[in-house]
């Protein structure tokens, strides 16, 4: 049952739990904007930021949402009436793209399945065929947090490399940057979109961009209007460690610290954690008998599970909000909702940020004695198996 | 000398000190922005909010800046060319202004002299002349943070009525709302535009418009580019205390508290209190033989002293930032620095949100003491006299 | 893992996990210990206090830990040489006895075999053999925090009332106040012992007294050398919401929050949550195989399982010391230790305080993972057991 | 006027102002007292607690108040019946011998007049007295809280040596150690109690003695009856860096960081902030025509004023009960009584711990707007001399 004194476990993919310490850095008494010691903290925000996102390119923060980074990526490159080639990995590319619309561009959309990542051929196949250059960005989801189906990157890049295109490469990394292995340099990417209420470990209310010198390039030439999102003022005020607004400076203090974490941690163990929650929430899933959104890597092009959140599609006619329902009321935790075009059909499992096995055992606990609650068709033994794949052990 | 150990006096004109009760709301864990307990928070926040700016309308909140809050108020009310009135109060009109422009708006801005506020008659004599409606829009500071001086927002109102004019009345209370008198209905605003770190008590993070029927009815027909800052998406989600995107929910556990404590206190008793520590202030300048950069009220159409920060000015060449510097290096309190026209000939002592009589008196101390350090001419005694203002005696 | 950025589970039977809201109400400014808004503070922990222990008798907190407390109640009410029936239940029964002893008390122990409770039978025929009435106090442990077993209380009060013998009973409650089921008035208890960091949802720091009037009546003649513990000046002051030496500001900022946290959740509910914990890691435990240290219910006089904590039987020769390094180590969950007589044989679960049902399950999960790291034979599918009792469903 | 959202004014001569990072620290969620995290922070509180006394000698914590801290001192060194030579320098030197006597040792107390520290000389003439050495220690308190008076330990240790007698020196160290110039070895200190609401910049809940090895002997052959402040199993569970019984985890977090925040500053850097707060503080109260409690050094022997707190006397029958009421209800501002034999006669002005400049000042301007509105008799002007003071300039 809920229980007002214990902790809710926050286990939708994201805003994920924020780490005591994190929470007690924002907490700190808010300092002046313009003196010395915001600068060091700003400039120290950069470099960490950088190192997570292994980079050297620069780093723009905004006081906003997700959203308000994946506008920035596009008002800063673009102009009116560009074409810009997106995928359909899940709910989040399509609202991209709707967003790509509502500022004069005109997304052209591969059409996906909702269970598989972008594929690479048909992303070659269509740049191929734009033979004018009329489309002046890629933006891809590299991990669909909708969904729980992760793109390759890479392939993605170098999709666009082998057709000899010149389009920018815009990616979405909100729900995988400090969850997932990701190189904004080493992977060719030109704009890195990211917010801080998922693998950064933070509440929401900071939104960012990296920036390729490409697209600082591209920058002086795109033509939509802009003003708060504008990275030339940002840049220029962020070489000293200052903004070109009042900076959301308590939530500074709490990235500062997040970002010390992880790379205290070191971010390859950090992702070796995801992966290995992952795998163990996999093994539940399947030990319950329940199929994965996310198709199985090989089966499709380009396709890969997500290490930070795991879509389950419910049996038969079963509601999956009504299950979320009976987990929230009984068991005091939260799952992801399936949105749009699943809605209903499958609930999200995530297992990212601040996160451990405990926790990843009583999550998949209560998801257990929700689905019997519910009357969900299951079989029991999913933190069992769970356990098992936690252990490396198959049990006696 | 500064000391790690004791608390910093942030006397700039915002951010503000946040007081403790707010610090440990922002820091609670972050809850599923989708989930019920969200929503509660939210209708909260919003009724609260409509409390503090004397408002039944409807109330957008932004994870932003207050130069967020700006230009949302435009690009939902205005098309591309529209011409804007604005008044050159000081640095904050001058900058709404540039905003408009990069905007593709057209700004025409009434000059001033950055000691007094807005002159309702020069307001009126303009619109009078624009028979053809070309000025959609009269954008006015109501306290113009950089300069310490408050304009009348109901004969601004009074002018435009008086004009005949239908252009829509677009308010900045950045530095006003929850700390001086301010009244989005009985004076006829139709867009109120705030942000958090100030009066509002709480880190910045936070950009919020409030938006008359006029208004509203405005932004259908409004045709500036606008994705992030549409109203309209907000405004149909947030009736059910929701938000398009994810909204900066630790910021918002903080404006809960932040606004109830204002109600605790009483608007008029917040609003007394700021009045009465901003003439104890202005006591103490005037007994340190220093003057006040706003011009004193009646010697100049519709201006006031400001109630929340008192802007002075530096004798002779004496460098208004250096004396900053060595208060700041010295007393741990930062001051808030002359910006563009006045850089380095005045500084600015906030006295504003989270502040009692001891603070203050703290503050004039240092104040004090760095003029003697810094070696300003002034006659010493000016905490005496904040004592006596604040005592309603002269002493003996 | 142990990752540093994820909440240690803390499943020692106490100090257990502290609520946020405590937390953050212990780290509020400390206020002057002498003024009215501490005294306000101080009369609402009382009274709060007496409606968790359904009393109206006189309650006096101590800085101290639980053993100051078990001091307290001996130095008021006995004199040297006195002496004192005790039960040997367990390692802290033992240790209080231990404590009379060291302060010139003649403890005379009844054994025990450290898996059943106070049997009131033996009490009540030891009492009667008592025809002197030398003994002046029957000292029992109502929650054995090393064993997790539970006392009968009013049958031990039946014992003594039964022998017509006038000895005060002394109860410790500091593992069960809060917890369990417990009554100083209707179950005529004399001395209740507590302290903080158990049930109470606090760090360790206050110890306390729940004080009958016989007992102050003994305690006017008790001549037991006392200056700290002394009860007299410290009801004196208490009587006026004040403390007779400088008290722990902030720690009872966070008892009368977690008071609070307690009656708004009912102590009935709260009662139940525990006692459906403990059968859900009963269940566990049979599920693995494993041996419950505590007698069932029914086996031996006055013995009951407690709702708190279990303490399980390690199967052979299995060092219960090294399964529980393996959980500290791999899955940053600390379980208690087996004391004295039990170290190394038995490892304790602690399930009390601020916990939930998600909480329950990830703390079986990693022990069920640490049986199978340590290689310590068991059935796999305890937390499947533990879901099914939680649900109350036996699964499909 | 008290405002509910502005920081209240502790300047009570302890419990001081807690500094942010530590409040924080002490929010930290609660560990194992058992498990390895603990030892690590025991130890290290060990260490730099022995810095900050400046000695090698053993510690030993208590959850406790200082009270508990002169208990343990008494019950560890001495036997019923010892004779304790103490002197009265005020209300807590008399508390303590009040506590002697309630544990069955012999006070003999040397008469003083509140207004001046320890005379060594009467000290010296004392213990030569006592040829046949009934006198076992000698107990005085360094920095005497209720008065502000100061007194030469390392006259004291002279005097003894210089009466050959083998008494110990016991030193109440509770409103000193960490704002003050103090050596326990360098000065021959055999055991110093202190706790943690002072110069420690904690709240209230830990007491402490630093036990040198002439204690440490006497401790041997002591037969006053302890249990729970008996040095010997504390110290011995202390070298491995566990408690005997349950310890105050979270306010050992706190204590490490606020050992940590006085070392980082430097202690010479610490006590030469004291020093001039205090000068300033004696500035402002000759230039407002009121006399200071202490006698000026030099008028009496081993006397000297407080660094850490001012005892100002009220000027004719004015109440300084009455001021101090009139200065919480109006300034939110908190001051010291008079105690006992000086009841209402002074108030106390703490200027400890957690502190800076600007706090000092706006203590000392609502002190003067309460003289103001308590109509007492007084000269404006005491914040200006303070500023004086504090800048080394006389102004112009």
């Amino acid at each position: 049952m809920s229980v007002a004194s214990s902790r809710h476990f926050l286990q939708i993919p994201g805003p994920t739990n924020v780490p005591d310490r994190v929470l007690h850095a924002i907490a700190n008494p808010t300092i002046d904007h313009r003196g010395p010691d915001f600068a060091d903290l700003a400039l120290e925000v950069f470099d960490k930021l950088r190192a997570v996102a292994r980079t050297s390119a620069d780093v723009v923060l905004y006081p906003s949402s997700g959203t308000g980074a994946w506008e920035a990526a596009l008002v800063n490159t673009l102009s009116p009436g560009d074409a810009v080639l997106m995928y359909e990995t899940g709910h989040f590319a399509e609202q991209w793209s709707e967003l790509a619309s509502s500022l004069g561009l005109r997304p052209e959309t591969i059409p996906g399945d909702w269970r598989s990542g972008v594929d690479p051929a048909a992303v070659e196949q269509r740049l191929r065929a734009d033979t004018e250059h009329r489309i002046k960005a890629v933006a891809v989801v590299h991990n669909e947090t909708s969904t729980g189906v992760v793109s390759d990157i890479p392939a993605v890049r170098a999709a666009i490399d082998a057709a000899g295109h010149p389009a920018l490469l815009l990616v979405d990394t909100i729900s995988s940057l400090g969850s997932m292995d990701y190189r904004h340099d080493e992977w060719g990417v030109d704009v890195t979109i990211s917010c801080s209420q998922k693998g950064l470990m933070l509440p929401p209310g900071i939104g960012l961009n990296v920036i390729s010198a490409k697209a600082l390039l591209a920058a002086q030439s795109a033509r939509l209007t802009k003003s708060y999102w504008d990275w030339q003022p940002l840049l220029t005020a962020g070489k000293q460690g200052y903004f070109r607004y009042t900076p959301p400076t308590n939530m500074l203090f709490g990235l500062r610290e997040a970002l010390s974490m992880l790379l205290e941690e070191g971010l390859d163990e950090v992702y070796a954690r995801h992966d290995r929650h992952a795998a163990a929430t996999r093994a539940a899933v399947r030990a319950w008998g329940l199929e994965i959104l996310c198709r199985a890597p090989g089966t499709a092009p380009g396709t890969d599970y997500s290490s930070v959140l795991t879509a389950v599609l419910m049996p038969g006619e079963h509601d999956a909000d009504h299950l979320r329902q009976v987990i929230l009321e009984h068991f005091d935790t939260s799952l992801g909702a399936g949105l749009s075009k699943v809605a209903k059909k499958v609930f999200r499992i995530g297992h990212l940020g601040a996160f451990n096995d405990a926790t990843l055992l009583g999550t998949l606990g209560v998801v257990e004695a929700g689905l019997r609650l519910a009357d969900v068709p299951h079989r029991p033994g999913g933190v069992t198996a769970a356990i098992a794949e936690l252990t490396g052990r198959s049990g006696e």
